[in-house]
C-alpha cells in the first residue's frame, strides 16, 4: 500500500502519517517522486485502516499495490501523449512514426546508403546500435563512440532523427549528444539505476519491453523514468520469450490495445526482433498498425546476408519500400496517416 | 528419416527396402498412410546412406525428420486450399469467414437470439460447445446431446453453418450428425487416436492449436487427420500459454503468415480465447486479418456477464456488429472481402 | 462457487437449493460426483449469500472455486494414501517404489532382458509403452496389443507389476487386462472423458502431469478420476515445457513437497522425460527422493543408442544398478527404504 | 565462428588471419580477451575453410559458436574450481557453503540478531541487500550505503563473509569495500558493461541466473567476467519464470549437474527466490544438495511476516537451524561435509 502526499506536504505532515501508521502496527518508508513524497507501507499492511489515512491532512490518496500507475494513466476521453522524435516528427499523434535502419552501425558509407533509402521510403527516424549488448563476450560489441559519430553524420545528411541504445549510465553523455531518442534495450528495462538517470535528463526515451517482462513490470519501468521528471517515454513491444520455435521471439501484439486502455503513453512495435525472421516483418507490421500501434521500429540492411548482427531478421530497402507503400492503406483504415 | 514408397509398391518392394536398411545397420518399421506405405527408420539412422535408398525400386523419396510435411505443403504460386463451411461458405477463399456464437450452448432461445444477431451482422458460421472440456469435474460440462439438437435447430432457422467440438471418438457420430465442421479443441490437438478417426470421415475439421504446441506439433496434428484421407482441415491460432498476466493467453499471430508460407491449409484466429479479455477482441480481430487470417472465431453472448462459461472474453451483439462493420475496410486493404 | 450436498440428499433437497439460488439471481446446474450431488453456480455468482445456502437442509458445505480439492485433501497428521502396485508393492508407503523399463515395447526378448535387469537391481514395476502417442503420424506408434502381450509375459517371468499407457477409452479394456497400473500420459491429462472412464474402473492410475499444466489443473485431473470412485491415483512430475534449451523438459521438483502439503495422493518423479538427457537421470533421481518423492519412473534400455524411441534419455542396466545402489542412502536419509 | 590466437600473437599475425578471411569473403573483427586476441567472423561465415585458418601461424584454435566456453571448461578428471568466500571458507570444495540472511538490510540490530543466529546454525556467509532492484519505483529501494556499513559491522561481530549485490558500475567501489563476494542479480546477469567491470577487479563474484536466461546465456555471463581476468565466479540457480502458479519461480535444479558436466565453476542454489514460498525452502535445499550443489543461498528473517521485502519466502532461525541439522546427512550421502 502507498500513501501519496499532496505536493505541498511539509515534513510534519509526513511525520504525522508515519506516526499514524506506527500506531496501527505498520512499518513505513518515504520515497521522493517527481510529484512529491510517497509513503510506502513495507510491513504490517494487514493492520492498516485506509480511511484513517485518507482522513489525515495533506494525504492526496491511498493506493493498493494493484494500481501502481501514477503518471500517464488514461481516463476516458484522454488523448495519447505526443512524444517528440527529433525536430520534425512526433510519436503518439495521428501520423504513424516509422524508425528504420541497421541492427548495428558497421560502417559510415553503408549507414548513409541505408539512411537515404529508408528516408526516401518514408521513415522519420534512423535506428542503429553503436553500443551492442551481446550474449557472448567473444562477439562484436558495437563500434562504440565512432558509431555514434556515424549516426550524427547520417542525421546531418538526411534529417532523420536518431534512435540509439544507451546501455549504462557511463555511456549516457556520449549517447545523448548524438541521439534524438534514447533507446533502453530489452535487457536494460529491469534496471532501476539506468532508468532513474535517464529520467533526470530531457531526451525522449524509447523503452523496449523486457523479453520476459510482465505488463506491470513494463509499465513500471516507464514509471521509473517518469518519476525523475521525464514524461517523454515511448513503449515498444519487441517480442517475448515463449516456447515457440519458428520465430526467435513471440510478438505479443495484444499489449498494444492494453497499453492504450490504461495509459497515455504511445507504443510502437518492433516486428524485426519480435519475430527474428525477415519474411514475417511485413505481415506483422500491418498487424501492429491494425491493432493500434503508434509506429514501427524495423531493421533494414542493404545486404541482410552480410549484416554483422541479426541479418536473418533484416529486410532490404526494396522490401522496406514495398512495406511502406502498402502500410499507407492500413494506416488510413486505422484512422492514421503515414 | 522416412522412406516414402510409390503408391503402387508391392510388399516385395517394401521388403527389399527394409533388407537394405538392415544391411546398413538400421532398424525400420512400416506405416500405412492415405497415399501409400512409408518406412520409418527407428534406430541406427546414422549408418544410412540416403543415395542407396533413393536408388531402390519404387522409392518415391527419402525425407529427414526436419521436413515432416507430407500433405498440403505450399510451393510458389500455390493457392490456399478452400475448405467448405456448410453449403454456402468456404474458408480459404477471397471472402473472410467469420464464425461467432456463445462459448457453450446454454438454452435454445438464447442460442437462437445470438444466432440471429451474428447472422445479421455477417457471420457465416455459428460456434457453440455442447460438450465442454473443463479443468474441474465440479463445473458445468456442457449440455451434451440436447445441446447438439439446439445447434441443429439454430441452423434450420438461420442457415448458419455449425462448428462444434468433438472431444472423443465416442461422441463422433452424434457430433457429425449436427455439425458442418468438427472442432478439435486445444487440449485434443495432441491426441493421435481422435485425430486419426476424424481423418477417416468426411466432415471438415477446425484444428485449434494446443496452448503449448510448437509449430511442428500443430502442423503434424493436421497431418494426422489428412493421413486418414480428409484434407479439409482449417487451422486456428487461439493463443499460447506464456508468462503474460494481463491476458489469459498470448495470441501469437506470427503463426498466420508462417503457416501461409509452408502450407496450403487455411488458418483463422480466435481472439476470444486468444486474449481472454472482451476489450481486446476487436483490435486483435483487425490485426489477425491484417497479417493474413482467412477468418475469425469469435465468442458472442447477449449478456456476457451471465454467460455460464468464459463470459469475460465474450462480446455482445452490439460490439460484434460494430466489429464486423469496421472489419470490412481491413478486409479490403488485405485483398479480401467480408 | 459450488454447493456440496449431503450424500443422503433427495431430489427435493436439490430442488430447494436451486430455487434459493434462483431467487438470489443465480443460475445453477447439478453435477453427480462419487460422493453425492454437487450444485455449481454457473452464473450470477455475485448475488449469492453463502450463509443462506449453508442454512439450507442437507447442504454439507459451500466452497469457492479457490479450493477445488474435494477428495484426498490433507489435514495435519494425515498419512499419504497407499496405492497398490501389483500384488507385492505399494506407492505412498515407507518403501520407495521404482518403476523402470523401456520407453516403448519393441520386442519380447529385449523386454525380458530389460525386465530381469531392472528387477535384479530392485525395481518393483516394469514400464513400457504398447500404445505410443507420437507427434508425427509417420513415426512408430507402438506395437499395440502384441506389445501388451509381451508385457504380460514379462510379468509372468519376473513378477514385476506392469505400468503402461492407455491413450483412449477404446483401448481401456485391452490395457486393463495386462496392466497393474494404468498410465495417463502427459498429453491425456487434460481429457475429461478418458479421466472419467478410468475413474469408473478399479485398476490404480498413474497420472502424469501435462507439460504445461498448472498445479490446479494437475490436481483436478486426479479429481476427475476420483469423482468416478477410484481413489487409487498416483501423481507423476515429468517435466514442464519452459524456455530451457539444455534439457528436453524442465523437471519442476518443487511440486513434490507442494502436493504433499495439500493432498494425500502419492507423487513420483520421471527424471527421464523430465530432463530428456541420460546423464541427468541419476542426479535428478537423488534430488527427487531428497525432496519427498514416493518413487521414480525411469527409462532403461539395454542399448539406448538403438532404442526405437527416446534413446537419448534412457540409461543402461549398468547405470541403473549403480543408481539404485546409491539411491539407498538417499532413501534412508529421507526416512524411507528402498 | 571465432579464431583464438596464441597469446604471443603480434599484430602482424592478427592482420595475416584477417587478410585470409577477407580473401575467403568473410568479414571479421578483433576482440581482446584476458588470454589474448580473438578474431570473430561477423559476416560470410559460410565461405570459410576452417583448415586454412588452422594452418595459419599463431592460431591456437578455431571454434564454432556452438562451443562458446573458453575459460573453466571441464575435462574428465578435473576438479571444481574453489572460490574463496571471505577468509575462512571456499565454495566448490568438499565442504558445502551455506550463505544466509535477510532479503534486504533493514536495521542494524535486526541484522546482527539474524547474523548471530545463522552463524550459530552453521552458515559461513551472510547475505543481505543494501541496494535492491525493485519492480516499482514506489517501493523500498534498499538502505544504500548505510546498509553496507551495517553489513560490515555484522562481519566484524560474527566473522561471517558478506555477500551483497552490486547493481551498477557506480556502486562498485562502495560495495567492494564491504563485500567479500559481489552478487550479480538475476536482472543484471544480461549486462555486459557491469560484468566486464566486475571482471576487472578481484573480489569473487556470485552470478545469479537470469530468470529467463538459457544455459548458454548463463555460462557466457560468467565468461564476460572471466574474460576480464577474474576467474573466481560462483554460479547460482535461483528459479526461472515459467507458467507454474503455486510458486513464484520454478527452481530448475537440472542445471546443477549440467554445469558440473561442462564447467569447473562451482554452482549453488537459492531455494528462497527459487520457489518464493517459505514452506518449500527446506525440501528444495535437500534436493539441491542431492543433485550436486556446492552450497545454498537462503533467506532468513527473525520475523518473516514483518520483513520489508520477500517475507513470504523467508524462513525463521528455528526453521533454519532444523534445516541445517538435517542437511548434514544429505551432505554426507552426497560425499560432502557441512
Amino acid at each position: 500500500m502507498i500513501v501519496v502526499m499532496n505536493p505541498d506536504s511539509s515534513s510534519e505532515h509526513i511525520g504525522h502519517v508515519q506516526r499514524l501508521l506506527g500506531e496501527m502496527g505498520a512499518v513505513s518508508c518515504v520515497i521522493q517522486s517527481a510529484r512529491g513524497k510517497i509513503i510506502e507501507i513495507v510491513g504490517g499492511n494487514g493492520h492498516v485502516d485506509k480511511s484513517i489515512l485518507e482522513g489525515a491532512p495533506m494525504v492526496e490518496r491511498v493506493a493498493d499495490e494493484q494500481s501502481p500507475l501514477m503518471a500517464m494513466d488514461r481516463k476516458p476521453g484522454d488523448q495519447t501523449h505526443e512524444v517528440p522524435l527529433g525536430k520534425h516528427a512526433v510519436i503518439g499523434g495521428k501520423k504513424l512514426a516509422v524508425i528504420a535502419g541497421p541492427c548495428s552501425v558497421e560502417d559510415q558509407s553503408l549507414l548513409l546508403e541505408i539512411a537515404h533509402a529508408v528516408k526516401e521510403a518514408g521513415a522519420v527516424g534512423l535506428r542503429g546500435g553503436a553500443f551492442k549488448p551481446r550474449t557472448s563476450p567473444y562477439t562484436f560489441q558495437g563500434l562504440g563512440e565512432p558509431g555514434l559519430e556515424m549516426l550524427a553524420r547520417a542525421r546531418e545528411e538526411t534529417g532523420l532523427a536518431i534512435v540509439t541504445e544507451v546501455m549504462c549510465v557511463q555511456q549516457l553523455d556520449a549517447v545523448k549528444e548524438c541521439a534524438d531518442m534514447l533507446q533502453i534495450g530489452s535487457r536494460n528495462m529491469h534496471l532501476p539505476v539506468l532508468l532513474a538517470k535517464v529520467g533526470e535528463q530531457d531526451k525522449p526515451v524509447l523503452m523496449k519491453r523486457g523479453w520476459s517482462a510482465t505488463f506491470e513490470e513494463f509499465i513500471l519501468a516507464a514509471e521509473y523514468v517518469m518519476k525523475g521528471g521525464n514524461e517523454n517515454v515511448v513503449l515498444c513491444e519487441r517480442g517475448i520469450r515463449a516456447h515457440e520455435d519458428y520465430v526467435r521471439n513471440t510478438l505479443a501484439l495484444a499489449i498494444i490495445p492494453e497499453v492504450k486502455r490504461v495509459s497515455r503513453l504511445p507504443i510502437i512495435a518492433d516486428p524485426s526482433h519480435g519475430t527474428g525472421r525477415a519474411h514475417l516483418v511485413t505481415p506483422m507490421s500491418y498487424a501492429a498498425v491494425a491493432c493500434g500501434a503508434d509506429g514501427l521500429l524495423i531493421e533494414v540492411h542493404v545486404d541482410p546476408r552480410r549484416a554483422w548482427t541479426d541479418g536473418s531478421q533484416s529486410i532490404d530497402p526494396v522490401q522496406f519500400r514495398s512495406l511502406m507503400t502498402n502500410l499507407k492503406a492500413f494506416a488510413e483504415v486505422s484512422g492514421r496517416t503515414l
